[in-house]
């Protein structure tokens, strides 16, 4: 079983990476990039288990490794 | 508009700090994790234009400076 993880950084947090990454578009004159936010993305190769079990086991592993959940926010999802 | 930007190893490229967090997974007691893939989610607030029109415009500077396009593959999806 395949589950996807997305790690964003919380909403009003400064986001440095993103900041240079910005600065880095607009001078290699890309225009209109008003901002860019920088997250993480994992994919986990699991094996079998029910889906809805997977899903609250990795919600589990972004809460104690994965994610820093006090500035991150994480997203879960299980495909078979 | 917003364009969300998926950035994975290339399969069957060593994935050294997927290995890491597996092996920490496994010593936290998560058992079941048969190999996990890190790779990066980027967030992108773009001045209006057509959706079709911005796609492209992310993938070029994917290829210019969000990916390395030798080692790795990226995904873009617009959203208005």
């Amino acid at each position: 079983m395949k589950a996807k993880v997305y790690i964003t950084l919380k909403p009003g947090l400064l986001d440095a990476q993103g900041k240079t990454v910005k600065s880095a578009l607009d001078s290699l004159g890309f225009k209109g990039v008003r901002e860019v936010r920088m997250g993480k993305y994992i994919e986990l190769d699991l094996n079998g288990a029910k889906a809805a079990t997977a899903k609250k086991e990795v919600e589990r592993m972004c809460a104690k490794l994965l994610a820093n959940p006090i500035i991150e926010n994480y997203h879960v999802e299980v495909e078979r």
